[in-house]
């Protein structure tokens, strides 16, 4: 496997950052988790937008390079793959030993890539099953201290989240994903993916404010309102999501991932979740894999799995 | 310049972590700030005490190595450093891509040195003023989202602070040092400094909860009490600050560090700031610079100015 970095393709087992990378060293990083679907990156505008608009929020507007999409494709190509993860990084880089920034920022920009099963209709989830949703003590980080829309390497808020899912872990019960609440104790998301929930045929979903407004999401309200679907965009309290008809997740490598349970209720899939599904998928078949005029969509099943956000 | 990196010594400019180590992927790391003196690194205990406590709260309670104390004499005499900035981190490390951490860790351990000039008596401050403080819109992280006394590679927060001092800078007013409330509005601390101010003879500084509790405070604070001041710890409005008679900061390089002004109210040193600064240092005179038989302490002012956290 290569990696990009700093402009360079580089041998995985090479591909590193100094330990003075104010990446490294406060998780002082914009960055971006892609799909690449038949080569092609889903979204790259709205996650470009979302990159830029982070950057802009840390004080180095001009920080994400605007090569940035070639450097992915270089990344894809030099690996071979055609249905991928990605994740793109712009650190601050190295500055001298202030913790305040320095206005002149010789950012570090990482590419990473895995495999991931091809997607679209046909394709393969990354997931092995629905998600078993716990609701969790570690609340969403409040926009006063840091803004829960921008996507950074400050990723602990979520980790701690997960970390109490492990805790309430045993041979029956395995919880997958957190139900995080904002500092009011309305619900926001799950530690690595938005929630909606279906009730009397209306979806629902958090609201922004206390979330990570997830590319996947837009494109799931987007499906929603060209099927003239009620959709509703509030604040609700947990028991909501428990006593909901269906209830989903959403990001970019688990796409739609229905819910199995919340905090031991059972939820599941119901008929808007799967359609819901099924149109995301002709969404990503339309997008990605019809652009390609020569090379045919590829079957690379070679890793399931939960994936790095 | 040497820095010491998984168990070994290698040169500065090869000192890197992998581009998928947790600790530059999600800030999934603890830290610690120390301060040699004359080759006894301050307070080594306490230090200790709350890596440990850190690396426990994230999950990962036996991270931090055995010998790291000893790792970080190698770094120091590598460098022929008596008087330095030391900066020790232990990640997660390298873990298949999920954001739940594995239960199996395999930690990184990296120390960074920097020259800094003797303190004690006689010492040179790292500072090159007083203080100049602007209370900032960025609130501190609250505790149940990210408890503010574990100290991480997630330090957003804090940077986010400091950027606010850019925008409010001028030609004529340059705060250098933010002043956080927590999410109630109390006064908390500055982004890499506990706070002290002094009224009506009474020392007070902000209760722990939405502080980082500094090592530096906790000596000043003990300090404070073998001479039998009056002191409390409770919860601050701004205004008490602006209003003090005194104020001042520390932290592990600043030691303490006199107030100049609070949004732009004079505050000033006074008879307490300036007696517990000659009490810290004839303390740190007494636990280093006295301990050492063979080697004098040497008076390295290469390097004066804030330094990382």
């Amino acid at each position: 496997m290569h990696y990009h970095v700093n402009g360079d393709l580089v041998p995985a087992e090479e591909a590193t950052v100094s330990v003075r990378d104010r990446g490294f060293l406060y998780g002082d990083a914009a960055f971006e988790t892609l799909r690449a679907y038949g080569g092609e990156v889903f979204e790259w505008d709205a996650h470009r937008a979302r990159l830029e608009r982070t950057c802009g929020a840390l004080g180095m507007p001009d920080a994400a390079p605007d090569d940035l999409a070639l450097r992915i494709a270089e990344t894809l190509d030099a690996n071979d793959l055609e249905d991928a993860y990605v994740r793109a990084s712009v650190t601050r880089g190295v500055q001298p030993g202030r913790l305040t920034p320095a206005a002149e920022v010789d950012p570090s920009v990482v590419i990473v890539v895995a495999p991931l099963p091809r997607g679209g209709l046909g394709g393969e989830s990354t997931w092995d099953g629905p998600a078993v949703v716990q609701s969790v003590k570690t609340r969403r980080t409040a926009a006063g201290a840091l803004p829960p829309d921008l996507k950074t390497h400050n990723y602990l808020n979520g980790i701690l989240a997960r970390l109490e899912l492990r805790r309430a872990s045993s041979d029956a019960y395995r919880p997958d994903e957190a139900l995080m609440r904002d500092a009011d104790g309305f619900v926001a998301e799950g530690a690595t993916s938005n929630l909606f929930f279906v009730d009397d045929g209306t979806l629902r979903t958090p609201a922004e404010g206390a979330i990570l407004p997830g590319v996947t999401r837009r494109v799931v309200l987007d499906l929603a309102a060209d099927e003239a679907f009620p959709v509703e965009v509030g604040k609700y309290a947990p028991d909501d999501v428990r006593g909901a008809d269906e209830a989903f997740l959403t990001n970019t490598t688990w796409e739609v991932r229905p819910i199995e349970s919340v905090d031991g209720i059972e939820v599941g899939a119901g008929p808007i979740t799967r359609l819901l599904a099924r149109l995301f998928d002709e969404y990503v078949e339309e997008r990605c894999y019809r652009r390609e005029s020569s090379a045919p969509g590829t079957d690379d099943a070679s890793d399931g799995g939960d994936h790095n956000p």
